[in-house]
């Protein structure tokens, strides 16, 4: 027995699908080397999950979500030996998370199911209280904007963005070696009584991308700039062309994108 | 003119309509002669009034919610010599109220109008989420309850509550000399996705009545109650008998109802 243990290395992989709401959080990712670093969703995780398993457990999240923004969907992977049932997990993980995090599912993966290199798509929306009123009970979920949005004309604007683009005046990436391609594949706009939502899909975002187009979105939405304009700051790739990024409180994680058959037991033997 | 304006006294009267996160307030009611008490809406909402109008506000609610219950309706009343028009105090409110209140209406009605005295019934909802994770985004706003409950049984016993009781039984208010007799319009119970809505229609309701009606209909839910048991419990009228309040956090004060003359400035000249 012992003998297979060692054997099969880390014997047990998971998938945690989490919501979080981000307003207390300094962003997901724990910062290494800092023993009382600020309050990240990945720390708090981490913290529970090596509580409950006895074990050291480092998580790997689908998205490296930034201070304030929240989560509705998204997936962290890790390994461990010790032998527990992903429902146990769950639920005792629920049991001691801060009530600010839930575990809404754990299945028990492939351990070399990686949530951020496996994932194949991601789903954002940014989330507009477009009311003359403000809110009390969106005012961590949602950026309030005052003057009606023509939604014509911010659906004609995100069409400019679907599509291959380099995104350079889009993000506040700063590294010169790496590439600003990014490809969306939609972007939604929709009315719901005083909220308009703008969700976007595709492969991959860069830093503060989702942030900067929805700004974006919202200018053409109050006829401050149009899909023209649009189009000459993705040509021109000159970041301080571009509007500043929303607040980071409107947007959500949805979801992250994986093949059906990515991390299935049976798919992936170790 | 200045001898109208004495004769006229409190020229202008308005009712407001406000909506509040009760999470981070002791309740609505501002405690008299605290110079420094504890945060509460009436004093929220009054300080910014006095700060606006240049004169001493005092405003009357319809409702004394409790310390974490919320409001999506409660109306409140003030009267003031100073002119200014509704609309304006509404935007200009807006702008200086804290983020988790906010002010959806404001109308110019009878300096006589009274927003307790004139309200003729009140809506109340409990919000229960119901499954087994917790929901990080509804958390200062729903009871959460693990196990299913029974919509069936919830509306059989909601029904033994509708109508005109003694509900001693089910508040905490202990003055004897006080009428606990209570006329129930309507209970309805809806599940919405996770989501068990329990909404209360009634002329008036005594304090914590909703709350514990609330623990009692999930009670019934769960099938550790039943109509027999909340007739019996009704009919004995001994509070210790009956659950205890389900948690604040789920109560929403909805709306308050008013005849649809009431307070409009031609009805009631002053």
């Amino acid at each position: 027995m012992r003998d297979m243990k060692t054997k099969q290395g880390p014997a047990r992989g998971f998938k945690l699908t989490l919501a979080y709401d981000g307003t207390d959080f300094k962003g997901w990712q724990r910062l290494a080397g800092e023993s009382r670093g600020p309050r990240t969703v990945q720390d708090c995780v981490e913290k529970c999950l090596t509580r409950l398993l006895g074990e050291a457990i480092v998580i790997c999240g689908a998205g490296r979500t930034d201070s304030g923004v929240h989560a509705e969907g998204q997936v962290a992977s890790f390994a461990c030996v010790t032998p527990a049932a992903a429902e146990k997990i769950k639920r005792e993980l629920n049991a001691i998370l801060p009530r600010d995090i839930a575990c809404l599912e754990c299945e028990e993966v492939s351990p070399r199911f990686h949530a951020r290199y496996a994932a194949t798509g991601k789903t954002y929306r940014y989330r507009v209280l477009n009311r003359d009123e403000p809110d009390p009970f969106l005012r961590r979920y949602s950026f309030h904007v005052r003057e009606p949005l023509d939604l014509g004309s911010m659906r004609g604007a995100a069409a400019v963005f679907v599509g291959t683009h380099d995104f350079s005046a889009f993000t506040n990436l700063k590294a010169k070696d790496k590439s600003f391609e990014r490809n969306l594949g939609s972007i939604t706009v929709e009315r719901n009584d005083d909220l308009v939502d703008m969700v976007f899909h595709g492969d991959g975002f860069l830093h503060n991308q989702v942030r900067i187009m929805s700004q974006a979105l919202i200018d053409c939405g109050l006829g401050k700039l149009d899909a023209d304009g649009l189009r000459a700051l993705l040509a021109a790739r000159v970041r301080a062309q571009a509007p500043a990024a929303a607040g980071a409180f409107g947007l959500c994680l949805l979801s992250v994108d994986y093949p059906s058959e990515s991390g299935t037991l049976s798919a992936a033997p170790a």
